[in-house]
């Protein structure tokens, strides 16, 4: 393994954003794709991102740019995708370089709609990416505070534990402080899971529940998470790890969570579609409801959290009487 | 068992106050001991607590009062005690009436100083209640909520669930839900840990820690907190359950927990003494971290999180130090 590879974040927003950060620390050269090229020649001009935390400021000679992804894809060893779930087919449809020997992370936090698989399982049975070249970053990680230098913990999954390491090694800061694991189906399923716990929170709160229920919420929601993930991938894992109940909490407790807000928006009374003009995007929780919903009527676990979820975002029922019936539900 | 029991309420705080409330629903009369007499003749007189939770009203016609703590143990057939557990050996004390026959339930969240024990334990050892006769009341449950009637989840645990199925139908109504347990041990040691761990989180906050590293430190705690209750108490138990995990979290991610303001407080670095006197008030938390910390010397389970606490509260060690040194020990 090429103990010195170059490596490419591909994404725009704010998370990939981060992540460029992170590895600037460590990295002579980070190479980075966005599909914009008005927000590469911003950066080129200004340091840090137009639109995404963009007090993170940058040296711009340590960056190697590129709004085509065939020119990034070439470039890199290891490829970190972040990029919105709903819109990762239409990148990787645009890729004619081969890859299949490339090492891929995935920091993407969500189900590939049109293959129904989460992403790494969609590099490995839809675009042949061997299992052990596959792995996972994933929080608890507000890119927010990232920008802001605050301590953050972050997991690296990867069948292969020598990738592990190394992209770990990349990563690590004196803010950024990694853990290494082999639960890539658990890791990608919980960072996806968790936005659906997040808009429910959201829900929840702008119902006029609070914290005492948000707290049992939580509690609920973790294991159900446990349960979920226990059906999809069966394998020793600590659910109270950062990775999976961090990552909960961290987006459920927070008040800059888009999920949440998103959910707040339901509980308040807008409608799917007016909240979403409202924020002017979608949140990757209102995909993984689905997502989760449709796994969940094959594997047939006990989700009253997710099917709550559902049926307000997807079958336009009361929220107010959905959570009504749901405290029911939850103990 | 008497089905149709007197109960009674011992202690004049919020949660005492809250647990009033809750019986207020459903009994024609409550029992209700305070030992400031002044306080008595305020409700008396205004219909709700002077000093904590003062917009929850009551029908005072409803309230059996009194200052006397024999008269009130004569009274009930069922005590509930929520004394913080500091004043909770005084007041046991002035007791000359048997009780011994009498069933107990604690709502104390902490370890009695003097004997070192938890509650319950408290009460069979030293003051011979049979095991069966003892209870628990635990959250996760901010008063405050409790007075706005916000639907809020109470954990009942009894070794007799004839006892605890009993106290539940007292205390269940349109805002409270119960569910019953038999981990009388369990759910006090995790009501007592929780007031560490949300010191912990206001420290951290104080000292400049964001909502990344917050996630992290819960998880740890959770996990911290389920290796020392297995070392106290061996038994099947969900940690993950609203007793446990629910509880932690309302109090570590309150803004209104006592504890975490204390924490904050430290962190931002007042001392111990000036914390306290701002507060006009000692968080329980203050005397779990020693109890917690001392029980542990003999049982060794691996607890960074409540050492770093003990080391700043009761070792003058710096915070900043002591938690930058944490933050290598948790993941």
């Amino acid at each position: 393994m090429n103990t010195n590879p170059k490596i490419a974040v591909f994404g725009g927003g704010s998370w990939a954003t981060a992540i460029v950060k992170m590895l600037s620390e460590n990295l002579e050269q980070v190479g980075w794709y966005m599909r914009s090229q008005s927000a590469i020649d911003y950066i080129k001009e200004n340091d840090h991102n137009p639109n995404y935390i963009s007090s993170a400021t940058f040296n711009v000679n340590q960056l190697y740019l590129s709004s085509d992804i065939n020119e990034m894809v070439k470039y890199a060893d290891i490829l970190i995708f972040s990029i919105p779930s709903a819109f990762v087919k239409t990148e990787l449809d645009k890729i004619t370089e081969p890859f299949t020997s490339k090492i891929v992370f995935s920091a993407i936090k969500g189900i590939i709609p049109e293959s129904g698989l989460i992403v790494g399982e969609h590099f490995n049975k839809i675009l042949n990416v061997p299992i052990e070249n596959i792995g996972v970053i994933t929080g608890p990680c507000h890119a927010e505070e990232v920008a802001m230098e605050r301590l953050s913990y972050l997991t690296i999954a990867c069948k292969d534990e020598e990738k592990a390491k190394l992209v770990s090694k990349f990563i690590s800061s004196h803010y950024i402080k990694t853990k290494i694991s082999d639960d890539i189906i658990g890791a990608e399923y919980a960072a996806m899971l968790k936005n659906i716990y997040a808009i429910a929170a959201g829900i929840a709160h702008g119902l006029g529940y609070g914290d005492n229920f948000q707290a049992v919420l939580m509690s609920n929601s973790i294991r159900e998470i446990k349960r979920f993930i226990k059906k999809v991938h069966r394998m020793k894992r600590n659910i109270n790890n950062s990775a999976y109940l961090g990552d909960l909490l961290v987006t459920g407790y927070s008040v800059f969570s888009r999920n949440r807000m998103f959910g707040n928006m339901i509980g308040k009374g807008y409608t799917v579609k007016s909240a979403m003009m409202e924020m002017s995007m979608v949140a990757e929780g209102y995909y993984a409801t689905k997502s989760a919903y449709l796994l969940n009527e094959k594997n047939n676990t006990k989700t009253p959290i997710i099917d709550a979820v559902y049926q307000i975002l997807y079958e336009n029922k009361n929220p107010k009487t959905i959570f009504k019936n749901l405290t029911e539900l939850i103990d």
